[in-house]
């Protein structure tokens, strides 16, 4: 507790154009940086800093904004090694699988649910994520969803209901009796527990009619809406997500130039899951086109068990610039800074004077390492603020 | 000290094909396994398993033999991420930076150069790498190559002598004069130090009658032929290789037909190294074209500064089936078996009664897992013999 001050740190990168270079990166080298347990109090040059509680010498290491991991389905049991050994070999992705992970979770006791989304929290911390949302969706019942959005709020604020995830078995001759639960019981019992309401809204799973009811009624009830879009197919989702101002429209992995051109004109946020597009073999969202429109893009895991069992963002880094044609600096901006946009936080997501003192220093020079090494951690330290308390829900 | 039995193993990979059910990779559920400090001394049923000094309870997780990571060139200073982004941003990779860490590295303290090595070393051991080759080749004078050889005989007893790695820029204008050195006074020097000799035969490297030139006078020094080839070109390396026995040629990222043919009739291992093509976005290598023509493949990580900053084999595993049609149990054994093979090693990739109980332990229920989840590392636990101190090196 206190002050800590780090020095040494050899590029530090602020996401404020204020700072440093004035880039949209801040970025500033041989300096230092000052926090309480709660905010940033100071950034400039390491020979300059003012003294602290505590010290820390980052002895050349890069530093960067903790990441903000905008979507992610980290309250599951089970597991679905089989089905990616199936798509690899040459079956497509449609979906179908989550009735599994519904069937898995539904019959877990809450320690195994709260102790395995425990270790794909760990996993994520360990890799610098400092601020993840995490989404309901796999027991799609009253009491199911409602469980699960108290295990993902012992681990974040950024909580996401997502009864309407897909329709469930015991429904499938009843889908209007399933939307009609969705937006009455299990809505009114998961509002209190949730920020956010999300849809999959895609071919398979709800029609944009189907996701604008839900959007509208959760809304109503206080959540604030984001939506699953264009994973597997074009749709108009990407006209009601702007629409309905969501914060987020996520997937987008088929966009027509006219979804481009409306996400420019918004400010809802296209987050690219790369992950998914890796463990389905399905072509990369065109990160390009949305970035040269001046969309803004947001790159999250989407860890799950089915289409992205995925708790790195390092390695989302790399596939973005791999095979999305990102610079390195573009993904690094849109896992830090695009994610807090994604869930309209200004607090998060850069280290300018004020902001959550969520940090991570790596085990590198250059933040670049986050994708000239691939596959590994480089991430040597992550700092979370304790506001709120965020770092003893572990 | 002592035995060791590991009971309760959800799935044991062997790679031993009289054992389990009897498929290449010899697998057994619910399995046991005893060793001592050396060797694997009995596998079977857990429930069967015999008592011993020490036991492990897998709690129903997948074990498979430790990697072999063929293919590495661990031993440099310096970094080269600068080059990474020019590449990502368009650059084509051409192998000329190689220069950088030959300047960077001859700049090096001898105790910076083991202790940078000593970090990759860890990072491969904690992914479930239990042993690896280890090239010089980033210094290029008598004694700096002696160096790079002492620094890697610290780690590994798979020791290759790579002084033909470039011409270096003093002798620009003298490239007999460098192949001079290379197969009189430096192969004179390395001789004593090193196991394999290998030489980079490509585009802008060395041609076939260099390479031919230098791994003849390596045999006649007592180092066994290996060879780096095709990775920016078609050539006649192949060729090469087969004539002369090679254990391995790596890269083949360019294969004609007649490439293929002569790799399935011969002895010689096909290492292919994805993360090459991941840094350079390169074409992936033909993998199911050698596979289904019946020759072996390897799989390594290519570990440099250069071309392939990686140090995960889950993460060259997880390239492979995604991108490379390989299934994640051909990757398995390539990553293994393969390896073993491409070292002309018999005591380990698998774990048959007698061969050395080297494995790794995976948080996970599956080998598949290791691919189903890319990006992070599942190695709960590396075991290693400690067969001629092997353990104690680090």
């Amino acid at each position: 507790m206190g002050t800590l001050v780090v020095t040494n740190i050899g590029e530090l990168t602020t996401n404020d154009p204020s700072l440093g270079d004035e880039s949209r990166w801040g970025r500033l080298f041989h300096a230092g940086l000052v926090v309480d347990e709660d905010e940033v109090l100071w950034v400039g040059a390491s020979d300059e800093a003012p003294d602290a509680d505590d010290a820390l010498d980052a002895e050349g290491r890069a530093v960067i904004p903790g990441f903000v991991d905008s979507h992610t389905h980290l309250v599951f049991a089970g597991e679905r090694s089989d089905e990616f050994e199936a798509r690899m070999a040459g079956v497509h992705y449609d979906g179908g699988g989550i009735t599994r992970t519904v069937q898995a979770t539904r019959a877990a006791s809450s320690e195994d649910l709260l102790s395995g989304a425990r270790t794909r929290v760990l996993e994520l911390l360990l890799g610098g994520v400092t601020t993840m949302e995490i989404k309901s969706g796999y027991e799609l019942t009253v009491d199911g969803e409602g469980r699960e959005l108290d295990v993902a709020r012992h681990f974040s604020d950024e909580v996401t209901w997502l009864g309407a995830h897909i329709v469930p078995p015991e429904f499938k001759n009843d889908r209007a009796g399933y939307l009609h639960l969705v937006t009455t019981s299990m809505l009114e019992a998961c509002a209190p527990k949730a920020k956010w309401a999300d849809v999959f809204c895609d071919r398979g799973a709800f029609s944009v009619d189907e996701a604008r009811t839900v959007l509208e009624a959760g809304r109503a009830a206080g959540l604030a809406p984001r939506l699953h879009a264009n994973q597997l197919a074009h749709s108009g989702a990407i006209e009601l997500a702007v629409e309905l101002d969501c914060a987020s429209v996520d997937h987008c992995t088929y966009l027509e130039d006219s979804d481009i051109d409306l996400l420019s004109a918004s400010a809802t946020v296209a987050t690219l899951l790369p992950g998914a597009e890796f463990c389905t073999r399905s072509p990369y969202p065109s990160a390009r086109r949305l970035l040269d429109a001046g969309a803004t893009v947001a790159l999250a895991t989407d860890c799950n068990p089915g289409s992205s069992y995925v708790t790195s963002m390092a390695f989302v880094i790399a596939l973005a610039v791999r095979e999305m044609a990102m610079s390195v600096d573009e993904a690094l901006w849109s896992a830090t800074r695009g994610g807090a946009l994604a869930l309209r936080r200004d607090d998060i997501g850069h280290l300018s004077l004020g902001a959550r003192c969520d940090f991570a220093v790596l085990d590198a020079p250059r933040a670049a390492h986050l994708a000239y090494r691939p596959g590994g951690n480089i991430v040597a330290k992550t700092h979370r603020s304790t506001r709120e308390g965020a770092t003893d829900r572990i």
